[in-house]
């Protein structure tokens, strides 16, 4: 009996006969040869059918066979430099063909749709080649934001969904009633990352997270999912020391791993081949002068929109520390600089290619007295923050942490425009459905 | 200059001069010696100060500093067998100390205090040996479950968070606002996980679910952690067969890595190292049987609520299936047993030792007649599952899949009482503090 195989295994399977599961992508009528264009999940393979080679009722299958149609397909391994699909440069004689359900009109055929067409279809645009590989992308890209962080002492921590108090502003928040309390979707992990790494040392959280921002761009969604390293012991310095090395290996273990998913995507890797560290490093008020020479103007103590964050990450190639904010531009939780209490020691780090932001973070305010000072300033409930405050009265330490955006760091490296397809069922304004 | 360590890595380190950062958990007190336990999030070790060998400000911080201080040691590792601590086997001779912040009286005595008491301080609990120790394994057991699913062909897919339409029941949902249209948080992402198995062929999700149940007992949380892997071209028999090497190796990789922190647990490790494939198999109709011979009665029909699972799970040493659940009793998407339309092609997964169901699952069904009918039957609005339903037009195939509790399954690795220690902060009925 032929071997049942996935096609990215093709490969050591050359001369044998095997037989793969999966779905007609698209096919070729030749007359006497049909080209069945076959895909299983893992990549998609081409299929010959030779009439004079196969039974009558194998031929009249592979006629008949419809797009997106299920099949069971049996035949052997051919090495063959020309052939499409991926892995490339094998194809199968097919002997056997199954139909296990012929598929009605596919909706979407191999020609331009629209975007609001393929939406109310996302369940089945998920098929398309393109979004096969950036969503695959997806998976390697958590895969190595976890080997990273498991193998360099961060323990996974899972800190709640469902929270009694903002980090920020209430009126981006998802609301739900919690037993006749009110409770909110997070927005950060951190403030509960911050009690772990006094248990832990270091800790990352990673999970969706929430914001009732009512944003149309290709930047934004209202649900994306953030992974927020945070260790004890750890200044500024130390805090970008772990961001490059950790944004580097995400970088670099992608690329090789989803070669061939970058190029379905046709994206050039030329840049992203140089994500090492180190990575430059500039201060705000540094990047404040860059702006206004190069026609971006920005007042000192204004806080970078996109085309801010595009302009300086741009400049370089590698992606752009930008630390030292004004205190005024970041949250009540951030540490101040010593004896320059304008400026806090927070640090974004920014991508090229267009992309902007994809970490913000810094250090946290160690001290008890700055931390309730800065609870009255914002305005913020004390009640709520009283077990926050705690960890400044039992074994406070310097400790730092950042948050990376699974999304916007997958559309940089995907080289994608829009942020809807690095998820597989993006939740946008007004658009809930599928 | 010492270096700086953790103190999982001090077996490296033995007759060397070391620096760990992490503060006091506890203290002795015997005149001219005290001895301090230090933790720094990666293990506890004794570091012991002589008045006779440090300068007088030195011994005079070491009697002064306080439970749950920061503080920075130095001095040399020392092997000693009797030395308490985890690794155990080392100890510290303190040559200096500083203290980075002087805790003030800690609440949390290291002795017994109420639940409610202990749950208000949850920032600080976490701190303790036992709470360190179960969240260390839940970390591990997340990345066994990982690992296995990466290196077994899944896909990692996340499915979303808010949805539009209910898996379940109503009742026992949280609803939010979601721009004038109501959403629900999910309960389940196995329906979007059917979608993307078209396009991948295995998958897994893994993420946060909610229930809003009214329920107060030992197994429940309101959000918990669910893994839910889904695959294309299987059946039940397949389905079983992937959640025992699964299982076994969550439960086998947790033992080996997390031997420690089971031994901080004072678990008895004898039935887990049983958890190796294969698992016995008996249907629902056999369960029934044995049920009602052992004195806890059932009628054919019915579901098994907690004590019928504990019963059955109890009777084996390693966890048991058991499959073909009435219909009635399983969800709507269920493929049913040909020729038995009574009963689904379901499957449960006990564990022994009074914990129960971890796993439900099984085949679902891929006939478009039959889902819409049951549809109807279930009075599912029609309208929202119109994109589920397309899942069996276009090129629908045999597929199973299941989904594990994380922290049942936590619970019962470390052999422990209640879920709300397994997660750092658990939404329990009226608990959302801190």
């Amino acid at each position: 009996m032929a071997k049942n195989i996935y096609i990215e295994d093709i490969a050591n399977w050359e001369g044998q006969e095997v037989t793969i599961k999966g779905w007609l992508y698209n096919k070729t009528d030749k007359g006497r040869l049909q080209f069945l264009l076959v895909r299983d999940g893992t990549g998609l393979v081409q299929g010959v059918v030779f009439q004079k080679e196969v039974p009558p009722e194998v031929f009249e299958a592979a006629q008949g066979v419809t797009q997106e149609s299920s099949l069971i397909v049996t035949g052997t391994v051919r090495a063959d430099e020309r052939a499409p699909g991926t892995p490339g440069g094998y194809e199968l004689s097919i002997r056997d063909i199954e139909i296990v359900q012929l598929a009605e009109e596919y909706p979407i055929a191999p020609k331009e749709h629209g975007v609001e067409f393929l939406m109310d279809r996302r369940h089945l645009w998920l098929r398309s080649s393109r979004q096969w590989a950036i969503l695959r992308v997806r998976a390697e890209v958590i895969r190595a934001i976890r080997d990273w962080l498991d193998g360099n002492g961060f323990l996974n921590v899972d800190t709640p969904i469902l929270t009694p108090s903002a980090c920020e502003d209430t009126t981006t928040l998802f609301a739900t009633d919690y037993f006749g309390e009110p409770a909110y979707l997070t927005q950060s992990g951190q403030l509960y990352n911050e009690a772990d790494i006094m248990s832990f040392g270091r800790v990352y959280c990673f999970g969706p997270t929430f914001r009732a921002e009512k944003s149309k761009t290709r930047r934004h969604m209202m649900e994306f999912w953030m992974v927020e390293p945070e260790m004890a012991y750890a200044d500024l310095d130390e805090c970008m020391r772990v961001e490059e090395e950790f944004v580097s290996y995400i970088v670099q273990t992608t690329l090789k791993n989803r070669a061939n998913e970058l190029k379905v995507l046709e994206r050039d890797t030329t840049l992203l081949e140089k994500v090492v560290p180190p990575f430059p490093r500039i201060s705000y008020d540094e990047a404040v002068e860059i702006l206004n020479k190069e026609g971006v103007p920005i007042e000192w103590g204004d806080d970078f929109g996109a085309p801010h964050e595009v302009a300086v990450g741009d400049r370089f190639e590698k992606p752009v520390f930008v630390h030292h904010y004004p205190t005024q531009c970041k949250a009540f939780y951030m540490e101040e600089e010593p004896g320059r209490p304008e400026v806090s020691k927070s640090v974004d780090l920014l991508a090229a290619e267009g992309y902007g932001e994809i970490i913000g973070g810094g250090q946290r305010t160690a001290s008890y007295e700055l931390l309730e000072r800065r609870i009255e300033e914002h305005n913020l409930p004390r009640a709520a923050y009283e077990w926050y405050l705690d960890l400044r009265k039992y074994g406070s330490v310097p400790h730092s942490g950042f948050g990376l955006g699974v999304e916007r760091t997958i559309m940089w490296i995907c080289g994608i425009h829009h942020i809807r397809e690095t998820i597989p069922f993006p939740r946008l304004l007004g658009r809930m459905y599928p």
